[in-house]
């Protein structure tokens, strides 16, 4: 039974994790007959946003790891923990926290830095030539971890597309239901929210992009 | 198109909805071609649980409308405010929240009461006789709701259904891939999570469950 790595950033599409996306990995991968472990960082989240309001909850603080325990149902494990030996291959899920706290693209931009035991976790993966697929905004860290060239996509949206090639990479654009292969970096990624106006259309792109990493594989 | 309320109790098995339950019920109905609005009562939970130890988050509170929130991406209405003209139907996913924020059963078992604030959201169906699907744990409401011998089903953990039963529910017995139908009452109920060994068992039964109150609305 081959076996994926989830990286998650949080519990909730403005500050962590969208939460449609990372449960829509773990059914897919469940469905293909793959088993999971989810991972994240043991980080303070940038902020937490009051999702009800959309403001910043000013004075709160939460743990990305702690927070993302909510999605693995409290099983999940730091990304220092990583045996890359049990693992056939990562999916990591988008929501605002894959820019905010697995990188700094939301502040910065294309001077983003990926956040260091972060960089150290995903890049085992692409050190040993294991297939990685990055779903929604966490495309954002394809150019600083795959180097020139690497193609990616986040959908359509101008503004991001230019800043993924300043970062070295080479956007393609994408619609809600299609994903993008780097086949040579075994490197899948696919739009989910960037684009979708339902949870029905980002299941189909995440279907697929999970599928295809598993075939990689 | 038919529309759909779900009633979230937070955002987390332990202290809030089931994430999965809840994603799986949302993606369910937006398959079948119906909409939903996501609806919790303002309230605060009745604790936080850290989540990656299991432990109360002592000295911390939630609010489990604006934490709802994260599951709804912010699109989310307070109990009070339902127009019960604009709905089909209303589908309740489980996890802890249910038993702890929405009733206090996982406190006092078979003497709980239905949170007042949602008694009289979920009453506003029962009366409308439209169609309510309960997921998980949240079926212990079902007797507080309907009345004798309301059909219903938690799986097959003996002390839970004995409970149902004291309350004045009939309960029965369901493996995790099943629903239970009270058909007179439009009351539809599945296990998943208190029997699911992994998401895409408990996905064949919330589908099941979803598809069922749509045909009932």
């Amino acid at each position: 039974m081959k076996k994926f790595a989830v990286l998650l950033s949080g519990a909730g599409v403005f500050d962590g994790s969208e939460l449609h996306e990372a449960v829509l990995t773990l059914l897919s991968l469940t469905q293909a007959g793959v088993s999971y472990q989810c991972f994240a960082p043991n980080i303070e989240q940038m902020h937490v946003v009051n999702h009800l309001t959309g403001e910043v909850a000013v004075g709160e603080h939460r743990n990305v790891l702690v927070e993302s325990a909510r999605i693995a149902r409290g099983d999940i494990k730091a990304t220092d923990e990583l045996d890359i030996q049990a693992f056939d291959g990562l999916v990591i899920p988008g929501g605002f926290g894959a820019a905010k706290n697995l990188c700094n693209f939301a502040v910065v931009g294309s001077e983003c830095e990926v956040a260091p035991s972060v960089k150290a976790f995903i890049s085992e993966f692409v050190e040993a030539n294991k297939p990685v697929g990055f779903i929604c905004i966490s495309p954002v860290m394809i150019p600083k971890l795959y180097g020139e060239k690497a193609k990616g996509t986040i959908g359509h949206d101008s503004d991001t597309a230019h800043a993924f090639n300043l970062m070295g990479g080479e956007h393609v654009e994408a619609n809600v239901e299609q994903i993008v292969v780097d086949e040579a970096r075994k490197l899948v990624s696919t739009p989910a929210y960037m684009l979708a106006e339902n949870i029905a259309q980002a299941h189909i792109g995440i279907d697929k992009l999970v599928k295809k990493v598993i075939e990689l594989a």
